[in-house]
Formats: structure tokens, C-alpha cells, sequence
């Protein structure tokens, strides 16, 4: 079993990841990329994507980009900026590592509805705590 | 109806709230709390409380707050500090305005699990558009 | 000489916060307070206090109250919030701690003009290196 | 006066940067990148570059690239990651737009010292007052 297929059966466990319907469609050594079809369970009062359905996406694709580089990472802090209400069908969720020093890593994570739009960015800095490198 | 329940009854359509099983606790001029007792579903592969449903109540405390206060408030930014993992029966997730000026209003959100214990604090920065005040 | 006099002498040596002119007010186990006077030399091309110069008194604000209760305390991350433009004499920055766990602690620090309002809000997250507790 | 030009003349007036010796170093449709030499000025109490030196150019390079996109743009909210301590006779901050929508522009800043080593890395939500686009 290669890598990719070891993060995809580790991350299988993560229960509330897979309840919201987000699975991973790829990992190299540059970035990481997950998708959730959106359903009306997504939405909010207002009937767009949720907030915490964008986040739980956006921070899925950092865990999984930070694990796969560097097992074992856990997230120390994140922010979110929204820039557009998501109306859609599918969002996509691309992390890539911008930076990376002794026991850190930073990452953005762009957010995109299905035409494409960037709906929100997160960045994320993980503590790396079994560090290979 | 007074505004406590009319609140409730608005958010009782944000479905990716309901179906996280997070339901609004009290709510009154200085603050709000949802809470969502933890099942296996709120797990993450390390079986601990994932972070974007810890985000999810704490970004739901905030959008109760901000629409009690400041009718219609849209969320622009977002951070999260991660201090503990969660391994709980229950989360609770308490809004606090700390500051508000012009079309801005910004809280802190203290997640704590059911011991009482801080497990994440986030804040954020609401758009209000239509401002009363 | 008390520890309030010690956390004085060693961050007169900080060279960037003594040339922007931002001196320890007073700190305690809760808070710690910085102000500065604001002349020409920290307004930005619209004339109004800069943003360097408002996130400089609350990082400053941070690490004497990180290193006052933790010492040694190195900042991980921060957030800003601006408020309001600062057309002031004076700014006045307030650390209080929110939360701490392991070798994490928490602060949210609130600037003030002289009126009293509230110009911006940061968060910061520091790394305790030595931890006592 | 070309565009570039016009941008350097207008933050000439912005008396913070130019006390803390930063400087604009290029300006085009893509990026923004400012540098300071660091002096012992700079320093902090560890005898490294200040946190509040690092942000100001940090900022700068934001707002300067955020003017010149889009004119008259003001930053709502900022976070910052903190990598490296910077021992070093130089800094420098480039800022890359990474989405627009609306009144809103997001750039990540990095901040590197004189060896090209990454020191921090910054995020910028701004608020696009008036939108050509």
C-alpha cells in the first residue's frame, strides 16, 4: 500500500470528516485536495454552504497535506477570510504548504465553489511533533 | 414570540448546525451559548473532537450573537487557537462581543468540553449590514 | 528589585519598542498595560496612527505579560482587528490572558486611543518554552 | 508620474515606515515588495528583529500592493505566523494578491531575511472603499 493510499485509509477514521461528506481526491508533495458534493444538509439559515462546512473542508485539506508530509502534525492555529457566499453543488478544498522551519508548517488552503470561484482562504500553522527532516 | 425564540427559529434552518447536533443554549445582550453533546460521529481519526466541528459551534455562537445584536451580520474573518484536544461527553461554546464600531463587531468564542476545560478560543470579525445603531 | 522592575530592565533592551516610543505602564498576574504617545513620527500617509505602530504596543503588550507569567514565551501567531482610524495623542495597549494549557497560553489584547475607544484587537498565541507549572 | 512612481511619492508620507527605514523595492499588477536594512534599532530585548518591525513591513508591503490594485483600499484584518527568529542584516516583504471579490482582496505576505530564509508569514483582508472593478 503506497502513502497515498495509507493517508486515505488513516483519514477513513476520521468520523465527522466523512459524515459531512468530504473525501480526499489527491495528495503529492506539493499539495492536497478534497471535495465534498454539497447537499442541503450543507447549508445554513440563509441557504448557502455553512461556515463550519467550509472550515471543516478547508481544515481537513491542511491535515492531510501536514500528515502526509510530516507525521505527526496537529494544528496549532488557523484563521478564515470569506470572500463569497458559496451557492453550488461541489466545493473543492486545495492545501499547499508555503512554508515549513524546524517544528513548523504553515500552509493556505483555498476554498473553491464548482465554477471555480474562491468562496474563503485559510491558513493553517501545524507543530510538527515527530520531525523527520 | 420574543426575540430569544424568534432567533431560535431562524437558526433551526441552518441544517449543517442541526444535523452537527449544536443547538443554541441562552442568548441575551452580552453574550450567546450553543452546546452539542459529543457522539463517535464528532470524532476524528485520532478519536478526539475534530477540529471543524469545535469550529463549527464556535462559528454558530458567533453568527447567534451577532444576528441578536446587530441584525444582519455576515462573518468576514475568522481565527482559531487550538489549546487542548477534546475527549468529552459535550462542548459548549460561549460568544462574547468585545467590540463593536461602525459596520464592525468583533467577539471572542471560548469552546470549552463538558469539564469545563478550554479546549479552543476563537475570534471574529462580523460585517453588519444593516446597523441599527 | 520586584519582578515588575525586572521585566522592566530587560525589556528596555527591546530597541524597536523603546524608538516607537511605547513604555510598560503596568503589569500584574492578570494584565499588562503599554501606552504611547503619539506624535508625527507614527502616523501613516493618511495621518492616522499606522498599523505597524498599533500592532507594535500589543505584541509588546503580549510579550511582557507572556514572559511576566511564563517566562520564556516566544509568539507562535497573532491576529488583528482594526476598529477605527486612531486620531489621537495617545494609544494604550492591554494584554489579559484567556486561556493557557501545557506549554500554550492565550492573550487578547485591546488598543485604545485616548478617548478610551477601542481601535484594534489582537490575538496572539505564545509558545512556553520553560514552562513552571 | 507613472503609477509606480505615484505610489512611492504617496507612501513617502507614511512617517512610520519611513522611521523604521522600509522601503518600496518594486510594485506591479502581481506583487508589491518592500525591505529594510536592519539595524541594532531593530533589535528586540533577544537581540533579534522586533515582532512589531517584522509586521510593519509585513503591512506596508500589503497596503502597497492593495492601493496600487485598487485604490482606496484599508485593512480590516491581519494574522501572522511566526517561523524564524531573524538574525540578519536585512528583510524583505513581498505581498502576492491570492483572491478578489468585491470589496475584498486577501494577499499573503512573506517576510525573508538577507539569506532568502522565510521569518514569518502574514495574511491581509482588505476592504476595497472604492471598486473600479
Amino acid at each position: 500500500m503506497d502513502r497515498v493510499e495509507q493517508m486515505k485509509k488513516f483519514f477513513a477514521l476520521d468520523r465527522f470528516v466523512a459524515g459531512a461528506g468530504v473525501e480526499i481526491v489527491e495528495i503529492d508533495e506539493t499539495h492536497a485536495t478534497v471535495r465534498a458534493k454539497i447537499e442541503d444538509r450543507h447549508l445554513n439559515a440563509d441557504g448557502v454552504v455553512q461556515g463550519g462546512m467550509l472550515y471543516t473542508a478547508a481544515d481537513f485539506a491542511f491535515a492531510v497535506l501536514a500528515n502526509f508530509l510530516h507525521p505527526v502534525t496537529v494544528t496549532q492555529c488557523g484563521s478564515i477570510t470569506y470572500l463569497a457566499a458559496a451557492v453550488t453543488d461541489e466545493i473543492t478544498a486545495t492545501a499547499t504548504e508555503t512554508a515549513r522551519n524546524g517544528h513548523n508548517t504553515v500552509s493556505e488552503v483555498i476554498v473553491k465553489d464548482g465554477a471555480g470561484k474562491t468562496v474563503c482562504i485559510c491558513h493553517f500553522n501545524g507543530f510538527i511533533k515527530v520531525n523527520k527532516n
